[in-house]
C-alpha cells in the first residue's frame, strides 16, 4: 500500500491470469490458448507489414478489419469495435454501458461462477453488481435475469464451466431487459455453439464479444471486437477515444484481416479440436471423471477420488500445467485446456497413471 | 446520444487525433511521427518472433523488455512498467494516482496549453481539475504549481508548444509537492531536452513516461514506458491488472527490445530530426514567422501575415498536413511536425511562396 495511490487502487483485488512460467518447458493447459499455430497467411501478412510504415500511427478506426469483419458476418462496419483483446473491450463496455455508484436496486447481474474478471471490473469502475447462482449442474437459471438491473454480462459458453446456452435461451434474456445492455461474451462460441451475432440487426441492447485468441490462434497478438448496434458501438468509441486513441497496432490490424480471410485453416483447427475436446471427455469419464458438457476448447473435470489441488500438483510435477480456482462451488473442480492430440494423449495417461496410485494407495 | 451509455458516457469530450488521411498521399508533418523507419534491427526481430508461439498469450509482466529498459537507464526491472502506447500509461496513471470525486480544494493541475488528453482523461475518470495559465510567451510559471493539489501532469517539452523546462524547474515542483504524484510526460525528451529520469531514485512521487512512438520510430507499433519509484509502478500494476492483464502484444516487446539495443541507429536519426529541426526554424524566423523555441521533433508557429487556418488550408492544398488547434490562446498557431530533410526543404518553399502570394495581395 502506498499513500500515493488513489482511493481506487487501496480497494483493488486485481485479477489473477494463469500462470506464464518461465522455469521449464510445460504442457500448457491452463489459459485456453490454441495448440495450432495461426494460419501460415496471418504471419505472411505481419510480415509484409514489417517493411511498410511502423513509423506511422495505425488507423485510429481500424477500417480495414471493420470492414473484414463486417462482410464476414455480413455487417455493417459500424456494427463492429475493434479492441486490444476481450479484455480491453470488457473494461470498455463497463465504462460505457453500466453507471457507476450507488444503483438503487438496478445492479449488474452476471453467474456466480463466470469469468473471474467481471467483479474487478466493477470495482475499478465502482460499479454495483449482483451474482446470480448458477443451479447445482452449473446451469444458467435463464429465468433470474428477468429482473430489474443495470446491465447483464454473461460467457456463452461459460467459462470456467464450459457450459452453452441455446440461442433462445439468450434472447429470451435480451428481449426481457429491454433497457439494460446484455453483453454475451463469446470468447469460446466457435468450438461447438451457435452464437447470437445474427440476432444485433434485431436488439439495440445486444452486444456481443469475441475475441482471437481462442479460435484463432492469436493470443499473442492481442486482438477481440465487439459487434452491435450502431448507438452501442458509438457508446464504446467514445470511451476508447476518451483514453487511448490508438490501442491496436498495425500487425495485429493486418494478421487479423488474413485471419478471417483463411476460413479453410480456421474451420480445420477448430474442428480438430472439437474431436480431441469429445475424445478426451469419453476417456475421462471412462476413468470415472465428473466432466461438464463443454463447447468450449476446455473441459471442467472433477474426480470423485482425489482432490483438485492434489491433482493439480500431480499434474505439474508430470509437467502439465492446468487451472485451479480456490473459489467457493468450483475448489474441486479443475480447467483443462484442450491441447494437440499428443498433448492430450500424454494427459489422459497421466490421469490414469495418478488414478492408479491412488487406487491402490486404498 | 444513446439510452444505452452509462453518464459517464454522455458527459465525454472525446479527444480528437490528427488526421490520418486515406484519400491521397500527403507530406505528414500533424502527428509527430519520425521520418526515419525504426532500425533494421527492430524489424529482423519482429520477423523473427512471428515464426514462434504467437498463439501463447505475451508475457504479462514484460520481463525482458523491463529488464532491458532497466538496464538502459541504470534502474531495476521493478521501477519500470510498459503500455500500450504512453497514452495507455496517462489513462492508468489518472486512474492509479488522481483520487475521483469532490476534491475540496486539492485539484489536479496542468498547464491551460498542454497535451489535450489530460482533461479528456479528467472527464473520463471524473478527476477535479484546474489549469495553470502559461506565460505569455508560453513559458511554465512553475512557482504556480507550488500549492496544494491532488497530483500534477505536465509534458515536457510541452505540447504543442515545444517549450522545455530545465530538470532544476521540474525538481522543484516535485520537492515543493512531497504528497502528490508529479507525472513528467517525456514523449518528446529525446530531441534536445534533459531527462528526470536519473532522479526518480531520489523521488518517490516522481512518475515519468516515455514513448516509442517519436524517437524510436515506432508509433504504429505501440509501446509507452513509466519509470518511478517501487510503489509508484505497483500502483500501475494493480490498475493494470484489473484493466487487461496483457496490453502489449509478443511482437510489440520483441521489437522495443532491439530498439533499445541499437544505441547507435537512435543517436543517429535523433541527431538528423534535431539539425533538421533548427535549419528550418532558422528559415522561418527569417521568412518573419514567429517560432517558439523547440526541443521536440515539431515547431509551433504563427505567422504576422497569414492566419492560422488559412496556412493550413493552403498547406493542405499543396499536400501537406500540419496540426492546427481551434482554441484559445494558439488558435492563431501551426504545429508542425519535422520530417525528412526533403519533406522540409519541400515544407520550406512551399512557406515562403505562401508568403509571396500574400504581400503581393496586399
Amino acid at each position: 500500500m502506498s499513500k500515493f495511490w488513489s482511493e481506487r487502487v487501496w480497494n483493488l483485488e486485481p485479477y489473477v491470469p494463469g500462470e506464464q512460467p518461465k522455469d521449464k518447458k510445460y504442457i500448457k493447459l491452463n489459459t485456453n490458448e490454441n495448440p495450432y499455430p495461426p494460419s501460415p497467411r496471418v504471419l505472411k501478412a505481419i510480415k509484409e507489414t514489417c517493411n511498410s510504415d511502423l513509423r506511422l500511427y495505425p488507423d485510429p478506426e481500424c477500417e480495414s478489419l471493420r470492414e473484414t469483419i463486417a462482410d464476414y458476418y455480413g455487417l455493417k462496419k459500424e456494427q463492429i469495435f475493434i479492441g486490444n483483446g476481450s479484455d480491453e473491450l470488457l473494461a470498455f463496455s463497463f465504462m460505457a454501458f453500466f453507471n457507476p455508484g450507488e444503483s438503487a436496486g438496478k445492479p449488474v447481474l452476471f453467474p456466480d461462477i463466470t469469468y473471474s474478471f467481471y467483479p474487478v471490473y466493477a470495482s475499478l469502475f465502482n460499479v454495483d453488481y449482483e451474482t446470480v447462482a448458477l443451479d447445482e449442474d452449473f446451469s444458467v437459471p435463464v429465468e433470474k435475469f428477468y429482473r430489474e438491473n443495470g446491465g447483464i454480462i454473461l460467457p456463452n459458453p461459460n467459462a470456467p464451466t464450459g457450459k452453452y446456452l441455446p440461442v433462445e435461451s439468450i434472447l429470451s434474456i435480451v428481449e426481457k431487459n429491454p433497457d439494460s445492455v446484455v453483453i454475451i461474451d463469446e470468447a469460446y462460441i466457435d468450438f461447438g455453439g451457435r452464437s447470437v451475432i445474427p440476432f444485433i440487426k434485431q436488439y439495440p441492447n445486444l452486444l456481443v464479444i469475441h475475441t482471437l485468441s481462442k479460435s484463432r490462434s492469436l493470443a499473442g497478438l492481442r486482438l477481440g471486437y465487439a459487434l452491435g448496434s450502431e448507438e452501442l458501438i458509438q457508446g464504446l468509441d467514445r470511451v476508447k477515444n476518451s483514453f487511448n486513441s490508438y490501442t491496436v497496432d498495425r500487425l495485429a490490424v493486418a494478421g487479423a484481416i488474413e485471419a478471417f480471410k483463411d476460413e479453410e485453416y480456421f474451420q480445420e483447427t477448430r474442428k480438430r479440436i472439437m474431436e480431441t475436446r469429445d475424445r478426451v471427455t469419453k476417456s475421462l469419464k471412462s476413468m470415472g471423471f465428473e466432466v461438464t458438457d463443454s463447447k468450449a476448447n476446455f473441459i471442467f473435470i472433477k474426480s470423485p477420488l482425489v482432490d483438485a489441488l492434489t491433482l493439480f500438483q500431480k499434474l505439474k510435477e508430470e509437467g502439465i500445467l492446468a487451472r485451479h480456482f480456490n473459489k467457493p462451488r468450483i475448489s474441486n473442480y479443475l480447467r483443462v485446456s484442450i491441447g494437440s492430440e499428443e498433448e492430450m494423449d500424454f494427459f489422459v495417461n497421466v490421469m490414469s497413471r495418478i488414478l492408479e496410485e491412488f487406487n491402490n494407495q486404498m
